[in-house]
């Protein structure tokens, strides 16, 4: 055929061996169970969107990362690019289908024509969960504490969640008399406490024009730390003159009482007055879970976006979601050492391949071992018995069957633990039973 | 925000909704199961190919229809397109890595800029096993019965099996005398007996410049019926002169054998001279699996292409696969109602909302429900006890928990039967139990 073409990828995507899968799967398994035990329903939705609904939503930065190409029809198009645009169009386009409450959740890649790095990929799963319709802050809890079930059950510890209001930092920008226009440029600056500092967060706000007076203020609001009751006493009597900061407390307040009745510790929890979250489009809550030991970052976060699914419905329905960060968590399990040994349906039983007069056999031997639930698989090839337990080794499978020659004759197998490197004569009622036996 | 945009997707792409989600998880879970238990193991790859990779496999009507666009680095990119590039790519890439013969399967979409109809789509999975490494017809035997295995686990009954080898193809247009240069031709013409009959063929052929002669020895060729031990003895003395139909009719000899030791019975299994399947690639046993009841057509089919991923490495490397034609046997099973009831992990228990005193209760309860393995939800908003039934009807949620009131204080919950409409009150202790009980 045609010369030879060097095989590859380009950077910043990735091809999934099965030692890889088997990884992936297992952590997006124990998500879409804790998920759909909550009531949540998966949603897919195509890779192409047309490029009027991607554009306009992830600012001037955000929109340059799409992969945007035309079709032979001349229309516009883009990849998808998070999954919370295409559950607004669908939140739209389907309004009158979708019973709502719409507790939904997503599990698909993404694609950003970003500079690749650590960390930093051109496709990449996307797992959020998102509730439509519903204004009442029970949604907010839900979000919040399904996702945090759901890392509790992969095995994390020692979370905090943050969560903040936006209606709060609305509040905090009118209080500190930076103006109306400035909430943005606040946002933007105070989100980046953690990377820069005070310092840091100081300049950026007097750089974004925020008075120094103002920005003072801002950083005395921000200042204020305790238990979520306390602060919650704190910032009401602190911001008693904006009703939008009064009105998100209450907010704060309700979402505190109702994570306790859903199990969620207080001492988990953090009301964090810094905590803004960089997207423009969030509404009221906000909030992001953070591992502190390891010391990681954070693997989930998101908030509520009451305006987002208006633009196409014409009409304002209230939203909330959280974001769980898949890629991070499969990366920092493998490095912890935090997956369990033997996970995934690797293959357990090797029957090795003996002449076709023996094949018949061994190819029955497998259906039954199937058949009791053993994922079992016959020798392909025709190579040496040594050759055959060689792939057995390769591929850690941990029990091979020698079913030929006189032993079959008689009515048994050889069965090898190949881990114990033991062997036993089985007759061939019994095979079944010891394989189970050996493999615990 | 911005102006209204109409929400809306491209022609042929399509979102799948929760209850196609269910059905769609159906499907692919017992495929999965089932290649897992023969040994075959997942890959993914990303959606976007270098432009070379993808470039001179499909044939130029294919590649036509491939999704091309170029990044910022003017890269010459493409969407995927099928999973027998990537798989042979990845074979080539990680060779060192891989342990072989390299079970594997793929279940993920691809893409085609092709014209959107009845069933054929812009974007849609595909779900393909293959084994690399392995000459020997025992790997072609194990994605036909692998394949065959999982169609029947999905209820599928009256299977035939088509199969033949290009190499007998070969050894035919050797023998009727068209030059090897017509074998594309002939293939491609006979592959459409089924859709043209026997007539269309004949002018197809003379059209593609085979002489008269040839192509009234062609038609006699694929005229030998039977069953495939008769086909295989007349084949046999009538392609006599041809080394490669004798190699192609030892293979199918051996397959048909191999089949049998698998538990695919003769009687579903047809060796049919027609069958040549369009693509180009394949270089020995081809293979079909037709439902014949309903007339369905296809769900099934691959082959052997043992010169693909050799563009790749340099030398060649034997490989077959089969591919299952996943959203087609998704709609037929539909139209069919092969879906057993109550698939899918809806939500089982709707717990009503009561003021806050009792919603610390509600929220235990959901928690005990789901941790005994009942998905369970507690409704969101704060409506009226009629519209939270209504809900859960909407919903299709069998059962709803009234925890509130006069009831609760006395340690009593209401568990109504949605489906039956009948309600008990249960002591506390005991709902978990009743409710398994209403659940079956």
């Amino acid at each position: 055929m045609a010369e030879k073409v060097q095989p590859r990828i380009m950077k910043g995507l990735r091809d999934f061996l099965p030692e890889d899968m088997v990884k992936r799967n297992y952590v997006i398994d124990i998500l879409k169970k804790t998920f759909e035990s909550h009531g949540f329903m998966q949603l897919e939705t195509p890779a192409i969107e047309m490029w009027d609904i991607l554009s306009g939503k992830y600012g001037e930065e955000g929109e340059q990362l799409i992969y945007r190409f035309k079709d032979r029809g001349e229309r516009d198009l883009g990849l998808r690019y998070d999954l919370t645009v295409p559950l607004s169009r669908v939140s739209a386009m389907y309004q009158h289908k979708i019973v709502k409450p719409f507790k939904r959740y997503q599990i698909q890649p993404v694609w950003r024509a970003d500079k690749p790095g650590k960390g930093r990929f051109r496709e990449f799963y996307q797992c959020d969960m998102d509730i439509i319709g519903c204004a009442d802050t029970m949604a907010d809890a839900e979000v919040i504490a399904t996702a945090w079930e759901g890392l509790k059950k992969l095995g994390f510890r020692n979370f905090v969640i943050k969560f903040n209001s936006r209606k709060i930092l609305k509040g905090m920008v009118e209080l500190s008399g930076a103006g109306a226009d400035k909430e943005t440029d606040v946002c933007t600056a105070i989100d980046k406490l953690d990377k820069i500092g005070v310092e840091g967060v100081e300049r950026e706000l007097l750089t974004r024009g925020v008075s120094e007076e103002a920005k003072d203020r801002i950083l005395e609001f921000i200042k204020i730390q305790g238990t979520p009751q306390e602060v919650i006493l704190q910032a009401h009597s602190r911001f008693k003159d904006s009703e939008w900061a009064q009105k998100g407390i209450e907010e704060m307040s309700a979402l505190r009482r109702l994570l306790d009745f859903m199990g969620v510790p207080e001492s988990n929890l953090m009301f964090d007055l810094s905590l803004a979250r960089g997207l423009n489009y969030y509404t009221g809550p906000i909030f992001e879970t953070v591992v502190e030991k390891p010391k990681i970052g954070s693997i989930s976060g998101g908030g509520r976006y009451d305006n987002m699914i208006g633009q196409y419905v014409g009409t304002p329905i209230p939203a909330t979601g959280n974001s769980i960060g898949l890629e991070r968590i499969i990366t920092v399990m493998e490095e912890l050492g935090m997956y369990p040994e033997n996970i995934g349906s690797g293959v357990k039983v090797l029957i090795c391949r003996f002449p076709d007069e023996d094949l018949a056999y061994s190819m029955k031997l497998a259906s039954r071992l199937r058949s009791e639930g053993i994922s079992t698989e016959v020798y392909l090839n025709s190579s040496k018995l040594r050759g055959q337990l060689g792939y057995a080794e390769d591929r850690n499978i941990p029990i091979a069957v020698i079913a030929g020659g006189n032993e079959l004759k008689e009515g048994n197998v050889v069965i090898k633990d190949m881990t114990k490197r033991e062997q036993f004569t089985t007759p061939d009622a019994e095979i079944a039973a010891k394989i189970k036996e050996l493999l615990g």
